[in-house]
């Protein structure tokens, strides 16, 4: 059966619920990405989605360019935030438990290690916070290939244990540099309409962060991506591109939260296209550059709400409305078997 | 204690959580304003807001005006419509499930009353279906002052069995022309920007559609706001009246759905202005006068999804936003408590 026949088939079923052509908006959008999914998956036409199961991984890890002062805090925050994490006290926290969704973290290389007693760290340390990528490569290739197959891996044992929608999330000091000068190599984009407030910083900060994301960006011209993913990358970066390449390879869609996440996303749909039809948009962030990102992947996210925290949270936000996507696909009358007038 | 002491009390209780100041947006105004509403009810600081009992109500009413072919559906469609409701199979059903909010339907005056066995079914009939609006008064003053009263009743006795949280949906094919005109009448709004495509008319119906408004407008000219409601509104709009009315005396939130609701929500506004400190706004929708209604609160609706449906189905979608900002604002760690350098 070929792709498009799916499509016919899940708009015909969609179109045939009881309500006016059309009026769900964006939620059938969503419910058809979902229904072909699953279709493809199933090779044969979905007649239901399961997104019972979902789970935020927060990929934390520390960068070696905050240490020339690019963000509001300084990198001991990192770790301080994944003590939040564990302890349940952080809004990552605090909306996976408004929707019960399943939690982890991952230290990917943060400074130093941090106990845990919750179960919820997964320990996969590619050393101990990046290289300034201002100045150096932030990690060699041998690195970047290693936390890609560790997040595959991570993300491919959740799905095991019955993760049947991801969200990823980040935490770590100076990620947004990271990812901007990302974006920049990546494509065509001026590293001055790349590089944005991140979580506040001040007009000198934003200077300097100009500057530094500029000397990262200069040094990898005509470089491979996964080159360019070394040079200028960030250990939860890595991860996450990891990640998005297993989904996709199993077919299990992924709920994209804000800039750093998507600069992943994006990286991972150039060394693999197909990673563009497992994921979903959840949120346009603050961070200005986040606008262009999704405009690489024609996104068109659920919610504005002007957030700027990373974590997952825009992803956990949006995951109810994925869960209502699904319920109408799966449950809601047609015009046929409600006995409504068409 | 001033009300302005709540205000700074309330900013700084979620100024001091472990994130960035602002950072989670729009959220952080609904955390605001919930903890304001539940301060001025305690007459102290609220530590807690609790919203774990949502209630959507749709109240469901015919119109005369339908037969005159406004509509993409005949009055019938109402009908079905509640039996589809009342059977699971509607879309608001489908977002209560996947969301825990609990529901009823009113019938608040169908051209013909419908069996129920599953105790969703709340009678509180007004009538057979109003009279067309753009001919005669749509109701006696006797009866939309009776309306109030019972939609004040129902929302009371919700209160009363717990419900924290209320969203109300509308369903009465020709409602949005009985909305159109009512929003002309109490505002400024020429009939020209008022009337929109509804569930999706053509273009002949929407000029039928608009004439018939107009009719009714230039009837009620230099009326009271209750002369208005009378001679423009839907049984199902009194009932909303009066439930908005009920909650603001209570103070307990009001998540307002699309534009039929809101424009009952302004007529509530203009009768008892306390109301709007019980409103919150779920979604902008299609119809392109909701954005002028929602301009006279002054409000930033939480979600943009192109939803044109009604039923309550917007304020159900964003209902799982309120319980994630209540929750933060609940159980949110402090720099403080969690030991992250500010």
């Amino acid at each position: 059966m070929l792709a498009n026949t799916f499509d016919q088939s899940i708009q015909n079923r969609i179109d045939q619920k009881t309500k006016p052509l059309g009026a769900l908006g964006k939620l059938e959008d969503i419910a058809f990405q979902l229904a072909k999914i699953r279709s493809l998956s199933l090779g044969h036409l979905a007649t239901s989605i399961d997104v019972s199961n979902p789970h935020v991984i927060v990929f934390a890890g520390d960068h070696g360019v905050a240490e020339r002062g690019v963000s509001i805090a300084p990198s001991a925050v990192t770790q301080q935030m994944v003590m939040n994490f564990l302890a349940g006290g952080a809004a990552i926290n605090c909306f996976c438990r408004a929707n019960a969704i399943a939690f982890n973290v991952v230290d990917c290389g943060m400074l130093e290690p941090v106990p845990d007693s919750s179960g919820t760290l997964v320990l996969s340390r590619l050393g101990c916070g990046t290289d300034d990528f201002s100045l150096h490569p932030a990690m060699t290739l041998e690195q970047s290939t290693q936390g890609i197959e560790a997040g595959r891996n991570i993300v491919a044992s959740k799905i095991k244990s019955s993760a049947n929608i991801l969200m990823f999330g980040e935490m770590g000091i100076g990620n947004t540099s990271s990812a901007s000068a990302l974006l920049c190599a990546i494509t065509e984009l001026p590293v001055a309409q790349s590089v944005g407030l991140g979580t506040g910083i001040n007009a000198e900060q934003l200077a300097l962060k100009l500057a530094l994301v500029q000397q990262g960006v200069d040094r990898v011209h005509s470089k491979s991506v996964m080159e360019i993913l070394s040079e200028l990358g960030g250990f939860e970066i890595v991860h996450m591109v990891g990640g998005f390449l297993e989904a996709a390879k199993r077919r299990v869609p992924v709920l994209v939260d804000g800039f750093i996440v998507s600069v992943a996303a994006l990286i991972a749909a150039k060394l693999e296209p197909s990673v563009e039809d497992v994921l979903l948009f959840s949120h346009t962030s603050q961070e200005a550059a986040h606008r262009y990102v999704l405009e690489q992947f024609n996104a068109k996210p659920l919610l504005d709400l002007s957030l700027r925290l990373g974590e997952g949270t825009g992803a956990a936000l949006a995951y109810p409305l994925i869960k209502c996507a699904a319920e109408f696909y799966n449950s809601m009358a047609s015009f046929e078997s409600a006995g409504v007038t068409v």
